[in-house]
Order: C-alpha cells, then structure tokens, then sequence
C-alpha cells in the first residue's frame, strides 16, 4: 500500500500555487495588465550583481572540487563565512562547527524540529503561520499546538502560550518578521516569552528549544529585529538566503545552533542525525560558495519600501484595515466580511488574487504579496475599491 | 529531550569519512604520494565542459526568474529533458509529469521509500548495500530486511529473497552497477527477479515495488544494464548526475515513477506527499537547468576504464581475489582474512586505506574505489604486495 499521509499531503491542494496557476490563466485570458496577483511570495527584487559575478569566478575553479561533495553541514568556508557574519552584527562569538547549511530554511525547518522532539511531543506554533511547519511536526510524531497571536496587533499573546504549555511541550517556532501578516515582534515582547520560556524550563526540569524561522530578518522597514539568541538560550535560527539574496530557487540556508546554549553541541549532533534520518546529504555546493562570496551583500529592500508604501497609502484612503507591516513583503489586511474565503473569490471577481487567512490556519484576514511591480499595486487601487463598494 | 534516534545516528561515526580524514592527515605527515587513498567515492573525472559553460550562459539570465522557486517536482524544460532521454534510451514512452527531481539520488531513495511503504511495513536489501538505505527505511517507520547477494559472484539471490518475503514486504531496493561490488545484474537475474516479484504481487494481491538506485548506470565497461522499468512494471528508479555528469556537490538527481505502471499517478502523488513531508521544496534550480543543458552529455569513464585494468592486473598478478568490476568505480576484493576490519587496519600500516565490508553490512571482503589518479594504483601495489606477503 502507498504511503496514506504522503498521498494525502500530495493529494492536497495547495490553495496559494492553485491560485497563481489560475492568475497565470487569466492573465492569458484578459491580458497581464488586468489582473492584480498578489498571491505569492517569490522576491521580485532581482539578485545582487555580485552573485552573478561570483558564479563567473568560481566556475573557473577545477571541476572536480568545485562540484564535489562538501561534509553534510557544509563546506569549512561557507561555515564559517556564516559565523563571522552572525558574530559580527549581533555580538556573539558564533563558531563554525554550530553552524549546519540546509537547502533553505524549509530544510533547516524539517531539520530542526526533527532534532529536538520525540515521537508524541508537542511543538508549539503562532497563529497565523507557515502551514508546513504542521507537516514537518508531524513527520517527527509530533502534535502542532496552534497559539492565536493577539489581534489585532499581532505580536505574540504571552499568556495563551503559558496556558498552551504541557509537560509534553518540546519546543515552539516564531517567525519575526512574519510571513503571512508582516508583523515584527517587539524586543519587549520576545523577552517576554523568554521569561516564559525559562520558568518553564525551571518548571518542567528540560530545555525548551526556541526555533526562530527568520528568512525575512533583512526586509525591514525601520523596526529592531532583535536577535533571538541573545535573548533566550535554547535558541536554533533557522535562516535563508532566498529573500535576503533573492535566491529562493536555490535552497540555501542555514541552522544556527547557538553557542550560548549549554548543551550547544548535543544539540547540533541531533541537528546532523535529523539532517541524515531526512535525505540531505549537503546543501549544493556551487551555492555554498556563492553565499560565502555574498554573505555581507547588503539586501535590497527599497522596492519594498516603496511598494509598501502605495499600498498601505492607497488601502488606508480606501477604508481598509491592516497590520501594520513593520517586515517581510507581505500585508495582512482585514477582510470585509468574517469569511475570509467567501471575500477572496469577491476579490478574484475584480480580478484581485488574495489568499485567505484559512491557508495559514488563522480566519478573517487575507495576504497581500507586494513583492510585484510597483505599477501593479498603482493600477490595482480601483479594484479595491469597487470590492469596498460592494460591501458598502 | 533531543530526538533519540538524531542524536544516535548524529553520534555514529561514518568509517568512510574517517578513513579518508585519516588519509588526509596522513598525507600531511608522510608526503601525499605515500599514501594510497581507496576510500571514498568522489568522481576523480572532471564534469564536461558543457557544465561550466551552460552556467555561463545562463547567470545571462534574469536574475528574478533564473532563480526563482520551480514546482516541487522541478521546472517544465529539465522534468521534459529527463522524460525524453529516457524516452529515446529505454524505449518507453516516458512523460514529464512521471519525472519528480531530486536532490541527488539520496533524496529520491529517502522520499521513493516514504512513499511507497507505511510504518510497520518491511523494505528489503541486497547486503552488501549502502547503508543510508536502513536509516531512510527507518525515518519511514519500515524495518530493512537484509539478503545477501549470491557469492562469488554477487548477483541476486532470487531463492533467498523469495525465502525472505512476508506480508509485511513493501519493496526491493537494487543498485546495479553495485556500490560497493561493482557488479552488474544480468538481464537473466533482473528478469528472474521480475518474475519473483510478480508472483508475489499475486500471492500478496497488492503491488510489490522495485526502487531502482541507478547512480551507476552510465559507468560500465560493456556490460549491458537493463532498464529495469521494461522488465517490471511497478518499478520506480532513482537516478542521479552526481557521476554520470560528476556533479555529486550539487545534488542533481531524479525520480521517474514509471509510466508503464497500472497506478502510475497514485505513486507519483505519494512521491510528491512524501517530498514534501521530508522537507524538500524544489531542487536547486541553477542545476536544474545545467542538466536540461548537459543531460544528453556522454559520461566519461575512460579513465576508469583504465583505472581498473591497471588495478585488476595487477592484483591479479599478486594473486588476490576480487568480484569481477563490469560498472561502477569499485572493486570488491575478498579480505586475505576472514575478520575485513582487521584485514583493513593491516592494510593501513602499509598507507592502503581499504573501506571493509562490514561498513555495507557483510563481511570478509573490503571496497577499493579506484576514482583516484592512474599513478596512486601504480605507485600502490608494492605495498599490496608486501600485505599479501604478510599472510603468506
């Protein structure tokens, strides 16, 4: 028999790509022009010109080590190119041999979560979130606890993960800034749940492990984005470089198992066991290199901004309420009716593609990807408010 | 607490690399050309220069959509360059939708054992085998049953795997060309394998699966492969460029479900769950293209060739017994002992770093891979003299 849980998960839809597939028809049908896809998040942003550059140099190397199998955490350089750029922009000694590259944070995510849970753990998670997390929990045994952010501020609530907690609880995963609703949680309220965090350890007599999922750490618009490791021990960051470098079709990321962690290099054992239980063997080499040429690129987050700014502009004068969108490319935007998906097929009627809350476990909001063209955003204005019309 | 069985498999250490660690340092001490590095199996032949300039052609690109997420299962123009090669190869009618790239072969035996198999459910192996095939069977909740392979000839041996078969049985992983052995399976053993398995399949009144581990196939030396996918028919072969293009860095490799199965698409959509579940997004995708570009690229193995002339002569001659190479870069000689790790660390005093059986779960034989330089197998059998003197 086939596996039930792989055929399920490949059986499922995925709503998100579902409806790119559909903008792409439509635009075919109606012209590129007249539909206003804001449904997924692939940078628009293109790539440093060094990345291009660094590929030239480095395909003059001889072949056979250029391209050949790296040790599973990666490459020496490329390790400790990552070490050096974490120590150096958040003061910590970082070192390399806590460092483990992954084919993005999808990966490390996998990864991760594998190596700090047993079979009938619970990890917990904010909602909204990324659903693959659930998928990845479940491949370890493991329950997904979902914790509502609170709205509509949408920092993390500290008293409903204190009430989620179980002797079962092995870990929880945040995301800041945060895909779907682009909030970036406060240094007040991440030493909150630092505080938490650690009561609970005291309590429960175990570590309580802290993946912080931070592929959106440099698309920021003037917010502090601290950095989670110095707040809390038992932290893994669990990084990419597909927006920072606009290299999301290339899987390269990071683990970072903290060096301020006590237990530092059990845990970054479990970290190589899950990345060999999981199928990796290394992350692909030539993007190795690449990153380590690369890693203190600065990211290019002015297109953005700017987009940022005619969409927030453009829906506030229209009526609509929204997170305030302090990070990542996406706008979290309160939906006209409490059926978020009912309000998303009203949109695609005004050629508007939205995705709902439900795709992120959450109810009543909707995601604007503003990682487009900034004449999208400007050309999309009277559809949003012929949609606020028919609710008027 | 930290996942058990990571930290387990995180601690366990990887002989090979150990041994070619040992080699490198070594090296340092007495002079790289005293020492006899047979370890690993790292492509010693360059990668075509159609790689290098494929590349060059395509950083030419835009950026934005140069690397950009593909679909899970890979771009249109790579998956559709897999299906027509085989297609034009094999004689079947192969289709891009049946093709799911993979990060190397490694990721498509982890996700084609998920996906075929359900906890509890048995996967059997020929020993000697890699022994990552046990961990990803294990990842799958699924037991690995071990048969030996026939001696001295180390084909299957249909009777013992008839003899091993249960209920439980979900599927077969073979390797030909054999990683270590280096034999090829004649088409009287495959077709008498097919056989077996469908008698079973009957028996059992459900699929037996075939998963093809092919890394091998283009280095041969005039023995014929078979394609197992003509022979049976719920075969799902893996495949990887890793040393047909030697590009094991870049972890470039495919899945083809083959399109001559009854339930093709179910097997397909359990691939793709199975991806997913383990933490796969797409392929990195620079590679992906270099292989649309390079896939009909012919594999190099003249050197090789020459390697295993240069190495069975002259072993041969000193009087060692080994399986006869017809593909792959392997040679498989019986240990002068019957305890192989022993046999290894006497080989060792005389710099010849073997790889014993007992890594691939058998014993009383050793590995010698002969992807190294032509003057390493010269400058080395004096010392594969001197070691069978001692055991004179």
């Amino acid at each position: 028999m086939l596996n039930q849980r792989a055929t399920e998960l490949g059986s499922a839809p995925n709503k998100i790509r579902e409806l790119f597939a559909y903008g792409l028809k439509r635009k075919a049908e109606i012209g590129e022009e007249n539909v206003f896809d804001f449904s997924i998040g692939n940078p628009s942003v293109p790539a440093p010109d060094a990345v291009a550059e660094s590929i030239a140099e480095l395909i003059k190397e001889p072949p056979c080590a250029l391209h050949g199998y790296t040790p599973s955490p990666g490459a020496a350089g490329p390790r400790q190119a990552v070490a050096d750029n974490i120590s150096r922009r958040f003061g910590i000694d970082a070192t390399a041999d806590q460092v483990y590259l992954t084919a993005g944070a999808a990966a490390g995510l996998a990864i991760g979560i594998y190596a700090i849970t047993n079979p009938g753990d619970e990890i917990m998670v904010i909602a909204p979130y990324f659903p693959e997390y659930a998928v990845w929990a479940e491949t370890a045994g493991c329950t997904t606890i979902e914790v509502p952010a609170h709205e509509p501020d949408f920092q993390m609530d500290i008293d409903a993960i204190d009430a989620a907690f179980t002797p079962k609880t092995a870990g929880i995963i945040i995301n800041s800034p945060n895909n779907p609703v682009g909030a970036v949680y406060t240094r007040e309220n991440l030493e909150a749940l630092a505080a938490l965090l650690s009561r609970k350890e005291e309590e429960y007599g175990h570590p309580i492990y802290l993946i912080s999922d931070e592929p959106y750490r440099e698309i920021t618009y003037g917010a502090e984005v601290p950095y989670v490791p110095t707040l809390y021990k038992h932290t893994i960051v669990c990084y990419s470089y597909s927006k920072s470098l606009s290299l999301p079709g290339e899987r390269i990321g990071y683990i970072y198992v903290s060096n301020l962690m006590d237990n530092a290099k059990e845990v970054y054992t479990a970290v190589s066991g899950a990345g060999r239980a999981l199928g990796f063997i290394c992350t692909a080499v030539l993007f190795q290199r690449v990153m380590e040429k690369c890693v203190n690129e600065p990211s290019d987050v002015e297109a953005y901004r700017a987009n940022r700014e005619l969409l927030t502009k453009g829906l506030s004068e229209l009526g609509y309420e929204f997170v305030e969108p302090d990070g990542a490319f996406y706008l979290w935007v309160r939906a006209l009716e409490s059926d978020d998906e009912a309000f998303c097929e009203k949109a695609k009627a005004h050629e508007l593609l939205l995705v709902p809350a439900t795709c992120f476990k959450s109810h009543g909001w909707v995601r604007i990807s503003y990682c487009v063209s900034a004449d999208v955003i400007k050309r999309s204005m009277p559809a949003f408010k012929a949609l606020m019309e028919e609710y008027k």
